[in-house]
């Protein structure tokens, strides 16, 4: 049984910390937040004590760390808890700019810890499973990636002005997940993208609706799509067209009960919102990691995926700017 | 290039009359019926002539026979038609009297005369393909087959009056599709219903909803259930548990849209009424009655498959009124 | 926070034993089970002390036991418990024979102990919605219930044997899930059944494959059938009709990735088996239990709803068994 | 009833000219191809006469003609038949260059005589329904448009030499639809293009997997990609997204037999091939003409519309071909 520590005690944090909690493979030894609140609350439900972010570093005993806490602070504690030895889990984005998360790589690469991204959505059981598929050939080499994916509602305007834009902030983890699913890196990054939901979003220089395409080397495609509202839930749909046919992750809904009527037949919303969509995806990346930090393995996805995927998030950020496409 | 007479200028007799118009392997010779307007009407619509049945059965050139006419007519027209060396279809009922329709179909035998009964659902696309696979072995030995039929709106009460009752009038296409899956004559019959739509049905002495089991000698069983409203369309599903699986048709809706909103998913009723869901199965049952002209292969569903469903509709209407199974 | 007793350490009590200790409204108390093996390694796992059924109930400092013993030490144990002045939790059936059952509902009415049986379906998110949006009148009066329900594949011989027979062992749930869905009491009860999966259940003088049609006073109607088999997994369908619609809730599927090719399109077997489909189920009857203990509230179900099934089981078995229908 | 020449007689015109046998509205007065085979051919089936494309047009009886030649001669024809004061539907597209289509156009215009062209999917019932509750305002203003289009198989190599390439002679399909789904004109034009299916199409010049993103002056986006090969059918799928919801139009598959077994639920493939899944759109479009030659009314999609969409397949085109975003 593992120890883990956790910095930072926000919604994430939370999550994750009653995950640790019900494990049987890890337990929680402590908690640092930088609102003594947050951290008090969380370490008094889980019957955890409370302690600053050096203190758990430096206690031998915390075999791995688990950073939830805000972005700006994801570098610095990842180069602090890898030289302090632990086995560390970053919640994306290592950081806002591509440059920083070279040099926190280039630490954790000398001091040799363990680094895993918080890409949740590779855990989710439906995309591992199309994945998995993918890999083992059940439709021959990869084509076409469609990917769709809509939020519920967007989030208030203080944060999109401090997230980096939709590109950095939300289409990020499409950017993982077309990584996942193409077997190839993108090489060009086209995109556009419009303030259609709320003009004050366009206001504040960011965009609410968006569109990407990437292409690789050997010619392989992805498509992508976003938008920041959906008023039948939280939308997530992945789709692989390969040479000897499709694969598809359809939407989970709310439930399985139909009504019908003169009004035709009426089926539940979907999941609304990741917390819930993505239940079972948090316990099976928790899992992963612990499975890595138990067995020495390396972890995926690691830092360079989180790398590759805000390299992307900035190209794309920088075409729909622009209006070129992108070299990556 | 066959020539048909069509003996019933009605609805399902206009039906007929327009897929033999529309077909390259037969001609619509004349049309008969009981009230002048109704066969005039067609009749000019087709640019066909009217004449009586009389004329049409004395006519060596006409090879064929419909019977579309009302119900209390079929079995003498049949006689008369087989007298007269036409090929013979007939809408079903042969007669809501099994005595009846045993004495006619002597009488087709000694004359040697095709006869086929309109169960037109044993050539919707859908349903045919099922049982075709269900007999090739996908799903190995048949063990439970479910029904469910449900009209969009009951008849006029005055329909009702001279239906025969549900278990012959609306039920009896399910009796012939209980046969035509379980591959095994039905020897139990047990039965129930209510009046549960419209309280004058009851009164009546009929039924509107109605539930019906069938056991068969090696113990396959069928459940089937009926009601004579629907608000979403004309339901008709049908499925087949077997050994090694399951096999199902489901409804044919009246769109493939969807509309996704805060209220969840919203798809299109099925399609209403039986003209426009069986479209393609009338048309099919027409080629397959040609082709047995044509070719002199024996027709399906013939005069004993009528015979056997009414023996069903028979026991199930004394099941339900006696509350007794009936074995047939 | 409530304390249990659990009395039964098998597969079943396990279940509810982890549910218990994973709640933050109740805690596990001690665990008893006739095979000292199973109670000590469940006591292990959970950190509780293994104890005797005695020693349990004479502990005043216990609010509830769970009943999850085999089944004919079900009635013994709720009037102990009962007269223990315990809250009791009863896995089904309280006993294969009614009157046996009526006995024991007589101790507990004179105790005025907290009776509620374990019939989990109640409790499936989908289910319950479905019904809680029935008696919201979504689709007017009930009409027609069917009720689809198959098993992966048939349990062993020896268990069969003691089990009761099909109708109490296995379409108990389902009687349940008809009496929830009626609104009414079936007066009625027609039944077939074969062994149809395996001669040797009918050797051993049981069916594996069943059919039952309900009637109620007002003229309501159930059909129910069950497999003993079914290859693409736990089969569980409900479906309502009703004066104004319909309310369906589907299967629910392992995953839901979808693969096209040039053979169709195919989606994931039905979760299978009962402890993966009714996970939710367990969770929320649990809390069910838990809300009733901590508020007087009446559980549902309760004894007579036990009583009530039973009766319908027996009534199916007889008819099965002599093709009459039984009254009820 | 008015009377249609038919100029070009192979399958798309043959398709056109049984439709035309089939309708109350109208009839086939003649039919005309370069290959007098395919002309006597087609001609003997329907009993109409083989004559000149002069013949045709300069006979007054004649109310309009169906251009179904190839590509080459279509603007020529339709100048001939305008000046001939005929009404001219003409299949897609009006020309591969889009001078041409301008200047045919002008003459038109110049004569008023009516001009539809066939994009055949505004008139499938299920997108024709889409559009029209789009336009209700279902879902609100128009946000995001995700047109998937993928063929069975490649055309052969000498087709694809000469029919200007992936985006002029397969997306300008959903180019036209795309329109047909915004509201606005595209304004910008972003696309990508591989030879994956078949590296002999790469070297033939064109491609066979692409994908396209298109904005509007308001900012709506829409992303099209097509596939030459899809091993599960012709696929057909439009989504739109909304400011409060989603609209979408599935695909139509083969039946709705469904099997369950082991390896999970396996329904048909899509429909295969456009002649098969747009049999219902052909005629609804060959109404929606003979109601405007009838009534006077505009035709819908005309010489416009044609223009519109060829000007955005070159821009994809070139697109394609630079890498480089594509003003329209």
């Amino acid at each position: 049984m593992i120890s883990i520590g956790l910095l930072g005690a926000g919604r994430i944090g939370a999550l994750h910390a009653r995950n640790i909690a019900a494990s049987s493979k890890a337990r929680l030894a402590a908690v640092a937040d930088a609102l003594p609140a947050a951290a008090g609350s969380l370490g008094a439900e889980l019957g955890v004590p409370v302690r600053s972010v050096d203190d758990i570093l430096a206690d031998r005993s915390v075999d791995a760390v688990m950073i939830c806490s805000s972005t700006d602070t994801h570098a610095e504690l990842i180069e602090a808890a890898a030289r302090a030895g632990k086995a560390v889990f970053c919640e994306k984005p290592v950081d806002l700019g591509s440059e920083r998360i070279r040099a926190c790589l280039d630490i954790v690469a000398e001091t040799g810890a363990k680094l895993m991204i918080g890409f949740n959505r590779r855990f989710d059981p439906h995309f591992a499973e199309l994945q998995t598929r993918l890999r083992a050939g059940e439709i021959g080499d990869v084509e076409l990636v469609t990917i769709l994916s809509r939020d519920p509602s967007p989030p208030p305007l203080a944060y999109i002005g401090r997230s980096g834009g939709l590109f950095r902030d939300m289409m990020i983890h499409d950017f993982d997940m077309a990584r996942f699913l193409l077997g190839e890196e993108p090489v060009v990054v086209m995109a556009m993208g419009s303030a259609l939901v709320d003009p004050a979003i366009g206001i504040a220089g960011d965009v609410d609706t968006a569109a990407v395409m990437l292409r690789t080397a050997s010619g392989r495609i992805c498509q992508i799509s976003n938008s920041r509202r959906a008023s039948y839930g939280y939308d997530q749909r992945i789709e692989v067209h390969g040479a000897r046919g499709m694969l598809r992750a359809h939407n989970l809904h709310e439930s399985t009960v139909e009504l019908a009527t003169a009004d035709g037949f009426r089926a539940a919303p979907v999941m609304n919102f990741f917390l819930e969509r993505y239940t079972p995806a948090y316990r099976r990346e928790l899992d992963a990691f612990i499975d890595c930090v138990v067995s020495g393995a390396a972890p995926h996805p690691d830092g360079r995926d989180g790398l590759r995927a805000q390299i992307l998030a900035d190209a794309a950020t920088e075409a729909a700017r622009t209006g070129l496409p992108q070299s990556v």
